[in-house]
């Protein structure tokens, strides 16, 4: 639960409601990325895949770069965060990750319209590897 | 933070992870809204809020429903819920407030991409009160 539910739409977040917002914005594409996990596993429902593949662009797309504010890159009380220091200082590094995930999650979004399984799977494997190589240079295990 | 990093690929969520899943869907639309309103108050800037609208239209769309399952009721240990009873025995109210949130979620993302800024002040409006009308009746304050 977080906090700032009082004041929903105020633009400006205190840098512990952008950690528990970009947080947040990463568990709910994760519960997507399970969706179609388990549908490329089991029986393939192309309606379930599409808004999963349309929930994950739509955050993808959204600019989570503002939820790296400045004092958003140690725990802050009981928000804890698992950002590496690295993501405030190599810009470059951080832009080459970002726009590779918003390619394959807009991609995961056209390809699941289609909904050709085979390309929907590729194009899902596309996606978790942008997933994971974010993680690997930005994120704490 | 969310438990489940570790399995971020399972679909079957347990029920304490329901709960926070559910609340990150809320607390990201929320933080999108606060974005949408920022811009109607201030310099208003279409692309930021047609990326904004369509970040909550993939979230209303992805089928939360799934994320009240049972024994998502009542607290679970640390995980706290603001849900009220009611959401899992009235059926038929609950079914009229998710769609009335899918539609205004879809109308504020499509007139957000037209851009007309009078026309996407009434859409934010309808949409918050789509947000608003499930909170009263669903959600303790
Ligand atoms: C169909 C019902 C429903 C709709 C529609 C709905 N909400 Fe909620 N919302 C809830 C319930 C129930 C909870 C409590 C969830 C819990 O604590 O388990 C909640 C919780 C929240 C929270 C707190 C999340 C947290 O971290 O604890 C926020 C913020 C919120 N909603 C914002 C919104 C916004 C913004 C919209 C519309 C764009 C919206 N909600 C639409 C039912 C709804
Ligand atoms: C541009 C970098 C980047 C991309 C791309 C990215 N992540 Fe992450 N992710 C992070 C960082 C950094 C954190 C740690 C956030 C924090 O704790 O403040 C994180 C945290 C998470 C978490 C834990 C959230 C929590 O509740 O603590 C999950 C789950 C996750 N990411 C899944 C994903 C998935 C799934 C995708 C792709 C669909 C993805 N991430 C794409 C950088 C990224």
């Amino acid at each position: 639960a977080i906090a700032f539910v009082g004041t929903a739409t105020a633009a400006d977040l205190k840098p512990e409601e952008q950690i528990q917002t970009r947080q947040a914005g990463y568990s709910f594409m994760s519960w997507n990325m399970g969706k179609i996990k388990a549908n490329l596993d089991g029986d393939y429902s192309q309606p379930q895949v599409e808004a999963a593949a349309n929930a994950i662009a739509g955050i993808a797309n959204s600019g989570m770069g503002a939820l790296y504010g400045p004092g958003t890159d140690k725990d802050i009380g009981d928000v804890k965060t698992r950002v590496k220091p690295e993501l405030f200082t190599d810009q470059e590094g951080v832009g080459e990750v970002a726009v590779a995930f918003i390619e394959a999650a807009n991609n995961m979004a056209e390809t699941a319209a289609l909904g050709d399984e085979a390309e929907v799977k590729a194009a899902f494997g596309k996606l978790g590897e942008s997933c994971k190589a974010c993680h690997k240079k930005y994120r704490k295990d």
